[in-house]
């Protein structure tokens, strides 16, 4: 497997490490990269990541077999649009998002008859900052990588997804997008949500500040991913926001059901409910 | 500075992780531990975290001029008891407790008179496994110390507990107890209780567990708390309950302006909340 043109659209943090990951592995022979903002792609053709800026989304698709949308998920349907006079029936187009319902419909309207070249990827893969400045080639290496392809998806398409994955040291597993989401919202948009809530609450006191100051390592690992892009966390909640909702009012039970046993002063039921979350996380190891 | 001897109440991580620290730096000649669980004081005399295995907290007091309570905070006042006809007016005595309010009260009950030979501190370290096992010389190097005494603590033990931790290199500052318990309860008490209610919301879903297997590195870092100790933490959320339940309503409100930006789909308000708590989280360091 060898591609002979990569269409980068979007070189940030996502999009230019895949770049550099398919270089690395030897994947694709010429990378031509767009990004809204042209500072993003100038740094990218800077640093190597990308051979060649293109002036427009569309110019990156045009003679790609392969095409990488790494954009916020609120961007697919406009940059699907404006790529899809380029589509072609046998090229690749996959997205890096990390909700999928949202952008599967956002693919169905964009480009009609050419849907069954886009299949919908979330590589299990990220860090806390952002740009191609903090891009790396062995950010999705070992990582889960979720294909969620529909009914009129090219088979050959999917096909060529898992072994591109697979071939960058990936995981590759298979889910219906309405699974795949309702999972994230649980162990990815929710821990994020929660995270966001907390610093707010924490600087919106009086002291808040001061109380910042003496925070330890707990802290610390508890609230790194508040520190996540907001513009993309903004557009994976919304996108998201049923799942999202009803994770957290499952929360919000669960937390009640601590502060009940609080209040009372009921320390065994208190211990109890501890003791069940400690074991469940003591046994969990990254997959 | 040399202690005679080191008076360990509780062989645990805290415990023996202080010991091995105290015996590194030179500054004791001899640990006599103590545990409820004579198989931890058993464990800690054949690792050498002490030197002789105490059968009683009395036991381990008499005789000492430096004792160390590393017990659950809801038995600090049991422990006290246990150890007060051994209390000289010369002796420090000082807890590692992660709440200080309670502790001081249970101290007054226990101590009567000899209240003055007792410094509270906190030493904002830890781990989320527990035990001798788990004890660690480095625990405590680099890390800040909070002392809170009280009006009638004596003050030649509180210059020397801010030597002694001082010179296991620890950053030692000064706070009143009330001061120190609302600002603990916002940026420790409360994230583990967060961290607690999210694992118990995850696994009541009928499909918690596929989702745990989903689960990356954000999950990783914001639930690791949640494998803290049970006892350790029911007794912590219980102590300081007034100020956790407060942290807790605070909390609430600013996930409800979340939710409300996401249900209505209002991106712009949305992307505010999230800047404010990305800038804070990425601007704050370890101290």
């Amino acid at each position: 497997m060898m591609f002979e043109q990569l269409g980068l659209i979007g070189c940030g943090l996502m999009g230019g490490s895949f770049a550099m990951a398919l270089k690395n592995a030897g994947l694709v022979k010429r990378v031509v990269g767009y990004s809204r903002s042209t500072a993003s792609s100038t740094q990218a053709l800077s640093l190597g990541v990308i051979d060649e800026q293109a002036e427009t989304a569309e110019h990156a698709a045009a003679g790609s077999d392969l095409v990488l949308l790494a954009v916020p998920v609120a961007s697919t349907e406009s940059t699907l649009r404006a790529i899809q006079p380029q589509v072609t029936s046998d090229m690749l187009i996959m997205d890096v998002g990390s909700t999928k319902q949202d952008v599967i419909q956002a693919a169905r309207r964009a480009l009609g008859a050419s849907f069954g070249a886009f299949v919908p990827v979330h590589p299990i893969a990220g860090k806390e900052v952002s740009g191609v400045d903090n891009a790396d080639p062995l950010l999705y290496k070992g990582r889960p990588v979720i294909l969620t392809p529909e009914a009129e998806t090219g088979a050959a398409q999917v096909q060529q997804a898992k072994a591109l994955w697979t071939a960058l040291g990936c995981k590759v597993a298979r889910m219906s997008a309405a699974d795949h989401d309702a999972a994230f919202a649980a162990v990815s948009h929710l821990p994020h949500l929660l995270a966001f809530a907390y610093m707010n609450a924490l600087v919106q006191q009086s002291q808040g500040d001061r109380y910042l100051s003496l925070a330890g390592t707990g802290f610390r690992d508890f609230s790194r991913i508040a520190a996540s892009e907001p513009s993309m966390w903004r557009d994976i909640l919304i996108a998201n926001r049923d799942d999202v909702l009803q994770q957290s009012r499952l929360f919000r039970q669960a937390l009640e059901a601590l502060e009940i046993c609080i209040s009372a002063g009921d320390g065994d039921a208190l211990k109890n409910l501890i003791s069940d979350a400690s074991r469940t996380r003591a046994q969990w190891t990254l997959s």
